[in-house]
């Protein structure tokens, strides 16, 4: 499995452009994760080239944030789906702040795609979701971190019109 | 004014390490904003030197937007008093997700200090305020971006344990 490339589970290097060459480009429903698909999700976390140490295993974990996350209604965790498969995933949240005239904002991490579908616009198509609901819950800034390593990632992000304007530092407490 | 450096509104580089050379460093309290603080959150924010283009005027828009993160527990905006004055801010996140089998992180933004007292540990206070924070509310994890010209603020996280890990992409909607 690959992804389309974000800070929390740094992802694989996401499809190069191929909407020219690609005419087999799939049509997915984006849509909010629901507890069914939690399996579906962590198996795409943990395929991932950066979080494959760090992801699978026991869902009892998973299932405890994924209830916090469905408490929170400025957190969704979305899922493309296709053919009643879940073939991509991203964390999608909601921040307000004050900073820049009170501007609201969202925030994408953990952006995978399923590793066959590579190259074939379920990336795209999750991110136009998350313009569209970003738009609609009053956010005008999207924003996200990206590992330094994903060069592919990086230049699918600014193909959608992302500027790498700054650099992201974490921190394990 | 100055900054430790941030995301949101991308701050002045902070305070280089001076904990050897600088004895005057006042202990300041850190606590949750109130309405009360918003002017002077507000100054802080304009007059940074990336925000003053984009920050301060009118309160309005910066009132419904407190209104909104009161609204969210997830949401805090730490200011630092010194003598009954804001002499610091920064906006503390709390983002609940299921990568890292189901991680809890803290996300910092718009940290800013008054350029007066640079240099003489506000920012070091307010960010052992969010690492405190943080742990209490179950994060593992602590995230921030900074505006890649902000070499001083850099430096000044990666003093603080930070690694420059990721690269940190914006879009305006």
């Amino acid at each position: 499995m690959s992804a389309a490339g974000s800070a929390s589970g740094p992802p694989e290097p996401p499809e190069p452009s191929t909407h020219a060459e690609q005419p087999d480009r799939p049509e997915v429903t984006v849509r909010a994760g629901r507890i069914e698909d939690l399996e579906a999700i962590v198996g795409l976390l943990a395929h991932d080239g950066l979080g494959r140490g760090r992801d699978g295993g026991d869902l009892a974990p998973y299932a405890a944030a994924f209830a916090r996350m469905v408490a929170d209604r400025n957190q969704i965790q979305a899922v493309a789906e296709l053919g009643g498969q879940v073939v991509g995933t991203m964390q999608f949240t909601i921040i307000h702040g004050l900073s820049r005239r009170g501007t609201t904002r969202a925030q994408i991490e953990g952006v995978r795609t399923l590793s066959t579908l590579r190259g074939r616009g379920i990336g795209e198509q999750l991110f136009a979701w998350a313009f569209e609901t970003a738009r609609a819950k009053g956010a005008t800034l999207v924003q996200l971190t990206s590992d330094t390593s994903r060069g592919n990632a990086h230049r699918f992000y600014e193909r959608l019109g992302f500027v790498a304007s700054h650099t992201g530092f974490k921190k394990e407490l």
